[in-house]
């Protein structure tokens, strides 16, 4: 029910996912009123979809104590999560209020042995391919070991996502050398440095430029930063593209060029392309929880699903569980030789 | 003599702005050998400079302490500074070591009264013209205090060089509610919604991407995540000049169009181009300091020359001075007001 406009593209968008996953499986939860009409005309997401009805849903305006109160054990966003924590579903989407999905999440799924904070997580385009950076905005601030743990997680994700053996992971920082970076960014990036995490090749500190030039293949960051450098390529992008919209419209020479390259145009339209990338991924939580862009279109939808759907089929909880066990259990042995 | 290219952009960029500003006159602090003979073929500059010979020159990679250690009383950076310090010169500019100058430029010119820490502002082009933005790094963590006194130097700045009457101020945040924000920068909030400072319209916080929207005229943040924010914006141009120059070599099609809308792409470009943004104003000191880009081209030191010029012409160190002492008279009202 959430998001700009509700069951209109998340249904059209869980039958895009149905049809590149014919496995998959969906369980539904909304206003029959609204969900029905739209299932009837999609046999095949139907026949593979069971459908909950509820008349509670989370405004997308509400305060996360608001919604976490009113829309406790009824709403259509904690039955999605509920169902992930009895087991019935393996992932949860939501295109709805982030703030609320984050904090009914973290109070139902509750956070993984030895993470203290969930992150969101999310895949950026570089101009080498893809990039996972954490965290977007799940929480303000971090000590060493949380910025250790983004990285396990992250790296986790880049495995799953990105197809890699050992991402290369980079601390974000700045470097102005009066000011060389906040303490606890230099401690993570000696506790990452030292530990050797196996899944994981810690290459130092990077700045916000090497984030979309695809330095390494995961940025970590606390999610006051990682939430401001996301919007401010973002704000970037829609500046260059309204720059060049107007710049193409100017002369008949510059109309007849556009027309001509329009396929190039589009190329490079698909590449910033943020459906494409759509998915905030809530990791450190004992289950998977996925937000959509509010305001995404139906691809953009099944994105978000698909990658869902990525994550279940290769493990990623288990992954980051088994890494961070190796970390928690590494960590004192490279404390100790560290003092020494 | 900083700066990739040292004298070579420095000398040039001089002349450049000397032309454009033909009552300007010029100090030139360096080596002889490579300065002279670049002054020999400029007989306008040499007319309206003087050059003062050493050959001492702060590193690029030097640390700042070690630059403050080895450069103090004779490096060609220091002698810029001190110029302004002995009110031989109104500006100093420098594409040199960004941390030694600003170590220097706070050791020698110290901070003006009510201003702890020195900030970087620069100006950000924008879909609406050109935006302020600060801190860029100057230092790592703002109390709401600072937060108040960067709006208030941010919006001097934006009087002068935007030519505003009441530049529009906003706070950047973070929109997930859940987490709403760092106390500080609520803090900071609160204390410019109710100074009513004269010359100052708070209008909020504002995201990442409001920024590029230029949704306001004064963008203020703390050193590390105006950093980023920068860099990743800088980064995503770059990145889709990128794509566009791989697309428009796909095809003979595309090609061709590329080269009926030279025109328009130019003029993106040179929207975009950092040279016409160049200069780092440090803020807060007793005196004005430029930091041009150590990449930097005669047009883009130029352009630092010319913000430097203009910062003088309108006064700016007192209008900063004006409004803080307007603002710190306020401030114990203000806050007698807020507690009953």
């Amino acid at each position: 029910m959430g998001g700009d406009h509700g069951a209109a593209v998340v249904i059209p968008g869980a039958e895009l996912s149905q049809q590149r996953h014919p496995d998959a499986e969906f369980l539904l939860f909304g206003d029959r009123s609204v969900v029905e009409p739209l299932l009837a005309t999609r046999p095949a997401l139907k026949a593979a979809a069971k459908f909950i009805h509820t008349d509670v849903a989370v405004a997308m305006d509400a305060k996360p104590s608001q919604a976490l109160r009113q829309g406790r054990w009824k709403s259509s966003m904690w039955l999605a999560i509920d169902a992930v924590k009895r087991g019935e579903a393996d992932v949860a989407i939501s295109a709805g209020n982030t703030g609320a999905l984050m904090a009914m999440a973290k109070f139902h799924l509750k956070t993984m042995p030895g993470i203290d904070r969930p992150a969101i997580a999310a895949r950026w385009p570089t101009v080498r391919g893809e990039s996972i950076v954490l965290d977007l905005g799940a929480s303000i601030g971090a000590d060493a070991q949380h910025l250790v743990n983004l990285a396990v997680m992250g790296s986790a994700m880049a495995r799953v996502l990105l197809s890699l053996e050992r991402p290369k992971v980079g601390l974000l920082n700045i470097g102005v050398e009066e000011v060389k970076g906040l303490e606890q960014v230099r401690e993570a990036g000696r506790i990452l440095r030292e530990a050797k995490v196996p899944f994981l090749d810690y290459t130092g500190f990077v700045e916000g430029d090497a984030i979309g030039q695809g330095l390494v293949d995961v940025v970590v960051t606390e999610g006051f930063t990682g939430n401001v450098a996301l919007k401010a390529a973002e704000g970037t992008a829609r500046q260059i593209a309204k720059y060049l919209r107007g710049a193409m419209s100017q002369s008949v020479w510059s109309k007849l060029g556009y027309f001509l390259a329009r396929g190039a145009f589009r190329s490079v339209a698909a590449k910033m392309d943020p459906s494409k990338a759509n998915g905030g991924v809530f990791l450190g939580l004992n289950g998977i929880v996925i937000k959509s862009h509010g305001h995404t279109d139906p691809e953009g939808f099944a994105n978000a699903v698909d990658i869902g759907y990525d994550m279940v089929r290769q493990s990623l909880l288990e992954k980051i569980r088994r890494t961070l066990m190796l970390n928690q259990s590494e960590a004192p042995r490279v404390a100790g030789g560290t003092v020494s």
